[in-house]
Parts: C-alpha cells; structure tokens; sequence
C-alpha cells in the first residue's frame, strides 16, 4: 500500500481535523502518501483530489470544523456514482479510504466496500449517536460548548430568579443534554429516549426554589419539541412569568475541540491507517469504555447498550427530587 | 457620611460585580459602611437591605450577573412609592445611595436626588446605550461572548461554505454588532442607526465569496428585525441555499467579564463614592475618551456625539467592498 | 442516618464542588442533613462544622477550587488527635462521613472506619494517580487548561519557529502530560513512567521539522525534572537557539471545573451518600471504563492495571515517528 | 500604486493577523496587490515575498501569532543591508511597506523612509510600551490571557487560603500588571514605573485579611525582579508560609485575539494602506483616546504622556488600604 485518502462527510464535527492530523502522520510513518478528498463525497466523486502536507494539517489540529471541507451528498447511493468515485480513485491511484463522519456516511464506505475497495469509518459526530461505539468525534466539544453557554445563561438567571430553558443539539440522541444538563446541575433534562410529563417538571422547578435554588434550567434536547413550543406549554401550567427560552444552535458545532476529542480522533485515526494497511475494510472506529474498538459498519443499524446516559439521567432525577 | 448603599437595576451585565466590590472596598477605604439592597428598586421599598462583607463580594468580582439581585419595577415611578423608599433610607440610616443600571434606572435616581437623597448612577448595560459615556459596565464582556460565539459559528460555516445570519443583542444601539462584526471579520453589518439595501448586501457576500472567501458571516442588531425574517428576506433575493440564521440572545449577558469591564466598573465605583462624600448627587459616572467622566442625569436624553462606531462601521464597509 | 457530613482535603481540584453539590442534593433527596467540615481534617478536629444550604453549594457548581477550603493536615495520622476528631462527630450528631481528596487524605477515612465511624472517599486529584480509579475528580480539567495553555504557547513558538518545552503537573504519573501532549501533537512526552533518551527526543524534533513543521513542543512532566534543567541538556545536545521552557505550575488546578468533571463527581457524591445509608465504609468511590465502581481503601496502594495511558504513549510515538 | 507589501517584526503579539487581514482587504478594495514578506526584516532581504490570498489570511483573523512568521534581525542597522532590502522591494516592485510590530521594528522603516522607500509602522506588542500610542495591538489580549490565569490562581490560593505572588510580562511598562491586577482585585501591583516597600506590601495583604479575604494575589512586573526572588524578600519580612510564585511566561502572547485587539488592529492596517496611498511615510499609526492618530517615527522616543496607568494603580492604592 502506497497512497491512501481521507475525506469528512455530513455534519462538521471538532476534532476532526484531529483525526486527519493522525491520519496524515501514521500514514507518513508507515511510508503512505496520505491525499484529502475535498467537499466529501461530492469531491470523491469530481476528483477533488490533493496530497496533504504537514504544514496544512498541523496548524488545524486545534481548529474546529474541518478542512477538508463537508457535504451532504446524496446522490452518492446511486451506483453509477459510486463507479464514477471507484474510477477517480483508480486515476489517483489511492489503495484505501477513511470516511470521517456519521451513520449515513459509513454507508458510503460500506458501497465501496462492497465494490471491492478498502474502506474505513470514524465516527464523527457531535450527536454521539452512532450504534456501537460509545464515542464520537465532537460529542465532548459540543457538551463542553453547551455547558459554557448554560453558565453564561445561569448568570443572568440568577440575578433575575427567572427560568430559563436551553435548547441544546441532539435529534434522536440525549446525551449532549444529559451531560451538559447533569453538570450545569439543572432542575430539568428533557430528552427524546425518555418521555416526561409537564406537570412533573414543574413541581420540580419549584421544588427547587423551596429548597433555595435562585434559578431554575431546563435542558431540552432538539428533538423533543422546539424551545419556544416548550415555554409556550410549560408556562400554560406553571403561570411563572418571565420564563425564557433559548436554543444554542450552531455554535455547539464550533470552538477547539476538547483533550478528549483531539485524542480519541488521533488514536482512531492512527488505527484505522493501521487497519487498512492490514487489510481491513468496511469497518469503522469506535471506542468502548474507554479503549479503541473497531465495528462491521453492516451491524451500525443495531441499538446502542444501555450506556452511562441512563445512570447520568436517573442522577439528575435524583439530585432534583426533593421532598420539602 | 457613615453608611451608603448600592444597588443593581434593569437587566444585568458582566461587571456589575466588580462595581459593587468597588463601592464596598472604597467605602471601607473612607471608614464607611456599605449597604447591599437587594432586587433593584423592589428591594429598596420593601427595606431588603444588608450590610456587606468583603468575603461574599470579593468571590464575585470575577463572575457575570449582580450578586445584588436585579429586578424591573416600573412602579418606582409613582410619587408615594418614592416615599416609601425614602423610609426604608432613612429608617436603615443610609445616606447616599449609589444605582448600577441602564438609563432608567437613572431615573429612579434623580427622582431621589430631587426629593433630597444623595443619589449616583453607574452606567450597566451591554447594550452601551447610555448618552454621554463611550462606556457602559457589560459592553465589553458582551462584545467579547458575542464574538466568540461568531467564531464558532465561523467553523462551521466555513465547512460546508455556508453564509450565516447572527442576530447580536442591541434595541436601539448598533454598537455589540459593529465591534463583534469588525472583529469577526464580517461581510456585512447591519445595525438601527443605518439603513441597508438587501440587495447591497447580497453583493457584498458574493464579491467575497469571489475574492476566495470559503464562507461568509452577516451581523445583524437585533432591533433592525428577527434574524429568521432577515435570512428569508435574504434568500429571496441572494437565491442562495442552506443559509441559516441564529440568535446569540442571553449568552451575551453571562460569563466572566473582560478585564476592562472589571477595570472600568471598579474605576466608576470607587469613584461613586468619591462623590458621594463630595456631597454630589443628581450624577452619573461614565468613561469619555478612555478617561473617567461625570454627566447630570438631567442631560441623559441628549444624544450620544459622533463615537467610533461610526468609524467601525465604515471600516467594515470598506474592508468588505471589492471590485472583482 | 439523619445528618452526614462532608470535608475536603490535600491539594484542591476543579469539580470538588459539584461533588459537595451532589453530596447536597441527595442527601435531601434522603431526607439528611448535610454538613460541610472547613479546612479539611484540621477543621475536623477543631470542630468547624456547619449545616451547608443550597443556595451557597449551587452557585458554586461551576467554579473551581472547594468551598469548604481545604489544608494539609498531617497531625491526623496521631491516635489522639483521631479521637478528638471523633468527639467533634459526636457532638455534632454527625453519623457519617465523606472525604473528597488524594491517596493520603483516603488514610485519614480509613483510621476513622478503623474506629468505628463511617467513612467514604471520593478520589479529587488532578494528577489522576489514585490506584484502582481510571479517572479522578480535577483531572480533565486539569488536561484541559494545560492544553489551553500549550495551544497559546505554540502561537507564539509557530511565529518564532522556536522549540518549547512545557513543565505540566504530575509528581509521579504522566497522565496530565500525555493528554494533554497528544492532544496538542506534541513532539515528544516526557513522563516519569517511561525512561527517555536525549539524543532520540532530538532527533525526534528535527523529524518534525523536516517533515514540515514549523515549531517543536516538547511537553514534560515535572515528576521527571524541572524545565530549566531539561532545556540546559536538551539545548547542548540539539545545539538549537532561542529553545524556550515554561513551567505551568499552579494554573492548572483552577478554572471551572469541565463538564466531565462536574458529571463524575456529581455521580460519585450521589452514591457515597447512598452507600453511607447501605452502611458501606472504608471505600472509595471510583470510575472503571466509564462506570461507577468502588474499592477498599486499603487496597489503594495496588498499582493500577494497564492503562489508557500507555496506549496514548505509544500513539504519540508513532505519530511523530518518521523516516525522512 | 500597485503593489505594497507587510511584514511583522519583533516579539509575535494577538492582532498580528487582523493588521495583515485589513491591509490585504482595504488594498484590495483599492485595487492594490498586497505581498506578504516572510520571517520579518530577514526576509526583507533574502527575498522571502509571496503575493498573499484571500483565504490564508481570513482564515487567521482570529488565531493569535502572525502568520507571516516573525525573527528578530539586528543586522538590518548596517547600511548595506538596507540596500539589500531595498533590492528586494524593486526587483519584486513593490513601491510601499507596512512594519508592524515594536519600537525597534519602526527603526528599520525609519531607515527605508530616509532612503526614499515608502514605510509605515504598525504598533504591535503585548506590552503596552510604545511612546506616544495609547494602545498596541496585543495588549488587551495579553491582559485577557494574563486575568485568566490569576482567576485561575486564585480558585487554589482561596482554596487554601494563600498568597500567590504572580510575574506577568512587561520589561519596562508595568500596563499588564495594572490592568490585570486591578482587574483580579489584587492586594498590590508592582511596577517598574513605581518603586514599592516590602514592608507596606505586606501590610496590605495582613489588613486584607483582617477585613475578611481569604487569599490574597501580588501582581509583579517582569521588568522589577523575578518572582522567585520577591517571594523570598515577601517571606522574609511577611513571615507567612506557603507562599507560592508562578510566572506566566509565554502563554501571555498566544490566544486567539480579543475582539478590542481585532478591532483596532484592522482599524489602523486599514488607514495605514490609505496613508501610503495619500504618500505619507515615516510615521505609524497609533490610538489617543480611543480614535486613531498618526506619530512620526522619529518621534517615538519621546515618553508617553499621563496614562490611565496612573490613575488605576491609583485606583488599586485606595481600594487595598484600609484602617482596620
């Protein structure tokens, strides 16, 4: 094997240029030329092809985004496109491939496989929502970008008593808001595995005040409701004026990424360099409890365990349920 | 003089702390005591007055918010209840009285000050709307968050080579947009004091897209409109797709703030007291030219002289203005 | 059980208060009494004690350091003073015990199990050395601000082309610089668990360079030798100009505590509260592979398995190892 | 005139980058092409120019260093040398140059200017200490990383209740330590511009513990002594234990730049281009009072006037003297 390639698909994710960085150097340690795949699959498929330097990619290990550039394609499930993408990586006379990004790029990865060419996936995805690996690339950016904004807010809640709900990212997924809301310590975490009742959630902010609590937070995950759909509900029944809701949107997705997501995107990086040398394909990266874990991307289709979401939901309901 | 007091009005801002810390330590520093009253205006009628102690306020310096509790209470403007206040004052032995807050809680001041109580105001708003003073407590922490959540936003605009939309706080005052928006290197601002043509803008994001920008970044006030009504006006126009709009809304109020705000506020507050003793009142302090100023509350209708947003704005505007 | 108590001790780290938070909250989720002890075991034995509100311990969630101060205190190791600090217990009616601290501060838990009293630990160190426990209260957000610190340091060594040398936290384990090192794509590790070979971190740099890069970061902890000292021998070895080294030192313990941070310690306090109700004692609380996990205490001096640490290890070896 | 060039000199500083962003923007949008000079004045005379793109740079705004690369060149004093350079500049014709960095940096413009080649200075150093200015791009950023790191520091020195004697750059000015100090609440500032008694140092920081702190913060200069040896005279005197000294070194310079730095950076790298073009030379660009301002070269010995310097080490006097 000489020359592999690496591209970014589908949402950005920080970290991920972390991942390319290891790419790019395990690569040169094993002797490969490593090139980017400009624009994601798109690119794959236009020949936006360019071998990567070291001065380029360094510079970026600590940057958000990716630069490589992202995409959304998909055309790419039309299999007359994916012959276009096998010839422009024939032309370019790349060995192997690694895919950055989530579940429905991996598909693209497994199409490749299937015609014969040596593909990879890493899991990038601030939504942690990927089935086997219990970590993604920009989960921990993305909590740690969420927590900064809800203590800005819990300032200013604070210093009017007032309720705020914070909308944060995740539409199949709770996890940013159970981490996020677990260490912001809010009354609250609203999120699409659980269900909830309105009536509960109430007695909970005020149980909260009666303790002492000068402020109260609700997180809500993006795909329960919209924020102000929630406020609009949630004050029909607690008649609290004043009530704000706020959705933190895009700037969960940017920032530098975290210690943690530098060094899981470099060592799953560094891996799946290793792995496609060794022949492998048509898997992707994963870590569980906190050690490199590879998976069939065929079986991402199978439910996640019962991961430490559930203990960090069951500790919020805990710390708020008070009898006073 | 023997005792005096302070409190925080109208929304808070980052700074408000580092005032409060000023006001105690410069008071102590000419044998005084100084009063907390808490919740604005409400706490000075219903008499919820405490001493303070450097340990509770010391630990604040550093953090957004009014450890003082802020709150709106419109009903400061009736006669009797100014009288009311004037008992709590008398009956808790304070004898002048400091106002942290925006314009109108200024008033609640000279109101004070015309029925014979020493009163001072201090500028404290992130809006830096305040006649007279260059300088408002919170403007610059504001200014700060704002512009790092635009950073963020940056990433990942430039991964998928998107343009967005941020609506920045600021009714009646461009000034967080223009300051963020230079700093953030932005296509174009759009703020109250200036018209804007869609159509300019469309072409100011297109002629820099063609001077190889890879993304582009609007800043938008949000007493101009709603961001989601601007990004629809747009789009009708630029014809561009995936263009997303987001409102920074109260993160900009939170957060530590900036060493000048701390700086400033405690410039001010010392200062307050200073004047206090000095036996005047009817004042407020504020920053002209980077150099402590004082302004009768009287005059605070009277608008702002030409200040260096208006240099800022041009800047941008001809940073941005390219013929290619 | 009607009351419990909580004592912080050795040197502080940034989540200590959110496990007093959650020690807090669960407890009234129990119907308990929850005291904090200031000053560690000193304010044990003198009896500073005192029923802690919600409202002081939730501002204090997010901020780093321990709101019930901590000292070194090493008189308690004495049986008599053990006894007075039993009497202390009894007079306040306290009926059980929480120690957040290091390895030592754990010993103290134990003597007083030894008595009869219940007593649990939770690990809080940034240097994540305690035996059994893969994680630590402090340790991310320790990770996290030397890495701040060290992407600020590689601007300024980027302009300059130069080589820095960074002194991070860690007597005895390398935890702090191996995150933080891969993370920040350090050249070159320095831990106390591995030997290392001047002429091959050397050589190593000048691999970078050739290789493209434009600066060198050498990250050291400082269990190994002070940064003066290793930047004498490295520079008469490299013969390299204008090599620069910078000891962290005590930034690393501040900060607000990470959001990783704040959820595992909330999760650990949690349930030593409900561990002190079952009638455990002379255990510590801990995490293994992302999952709550408890030990004795005295089995704290067994070394720790293998951990993810010479994992990262190596990683950084390969990725900067290149034949060029 | 059609083409110009930049070059940055001396010690890197956060603003770098927006200086150089605004210069090749407003020359574009004056139709001028900008070249970028690499590795400062060395680079001016070894030819080490490149015609600078739009992408490059915008992507730089907001990181800190300089991305033209910087080095330290005393040879450019020697006559011949400058002949050099000005080889350089026609064989690549360009017919203006913008120096941004110190006071040393603007003497080689100088000397272009008198040898008939068009140059203008741009202020940029952390440390505050070029005459005539009020502001010099990096300066708020270094005051941000500096407060930073004392909020940090005092997380662990309140935990423990200490004092933390803490060096920040500033050889000759003392504006990092005045604006950071003041900003932190420190219980004194020591400067090279003021001398100091150990005796009344010390206390200041008993009588702040007498009115209730429970840690106390030093703010020294660099340019008065190293940190090492003043805790050891503070000791000496204080008689307290367990004082610690850090010094913050180089992480000072990095950091993404504030928005202040941003703003003003792009203001004066605008104006700079203009005034070459209006074919003014000898000077550099500078902020009074908040506005910009123009100074000649020659003039740059002159000493500053009264600063706000003044009046906030005032300002810390007053706050940390009490009568207790």
């Amino acid at each position: 094997m000489k020359r592999i390639a690496v591209l970014t698909s589908g949402g950005d994710a920080p970290g991920m240029n972390a991942a390319i960085r290891a790419i790019l150097d395990q690569g040169m340690h094993h002797g490969l030329e490593v090139y980017g795949i400009f624009h994601g699959y798109k690119g794959l498929v236009e020949g936006d092809f360019r071998l990567l330097t070291v001065k380029e990619v360094h510079h970026r290990l600590k940057t958000g985004g990716t630069l490589l550039y992202s995409a959304r394609y998909p055309e790419f499930a039309q299999a007359e496109i994916q012959q276009l993408a096998l010839q422009q990586l024939k032309k370019h006379q790349i060995e192997g491939l690694i895919v950055i990004g989530g579940d429905g790029s991996f598909q693209g990865a497994l199409a490749l496989n299937k015609l014969g060419f040596p593909a990879i996936g890493i899991p990038g995805t601030i939504d942690n929502d990927i089935p086997g690996t219990e970590y993604t690339i920009g989960f921990d950016s993305a909590v740690t970008v969420a927590l900064d904004a809800i203590d800005k807010i819990s300032d200013t809640a604070a210093s009017h008593e007032r309720t705020f709900v914070v909308e944060v990212m995740g539409r199949s997924a709770g996890d940013i808001a159970i981490w996020a809301g677990v260490a912001a310590g809010a009354d609250a975490i609203i999120i699409p595995e659980e269900g909830f009742e309105m009536t509960e959630i109430v007695e909970r902010v005020r149980s909260g005040r009666r303790s002492g609590r000068d402020h109260s937070l609700i997180i809500l995950a993006e795909g329960v409701m919209k924020v102000d759909e929630f406020v609009t509900r949630y004050t029909t029944i607690a008649q609290e004026q004043d009530v704000r809701g706020i959705a933190l949107s895009h700037i969960q997705r940017g920032g530098a990424p975290t210690a943690r997501d530098r060094v899981f995107a470099q060592l799953m990086g560094a891996k799946a360099v290793d792995n496609l040398i060794n022949g492998l394909s048509g898997i992707y990266m994963g870590i569980i409890q906190e050690r490199l874990a590879t998976f069939d991307i065929v079986e991402t289709l199978k439910k996640k365990d019962k991961s430490i979401r559930e203990d960090l939901y069951q500790l919020n309901y805990e710390l708020t349920d008070r009898d006073l």
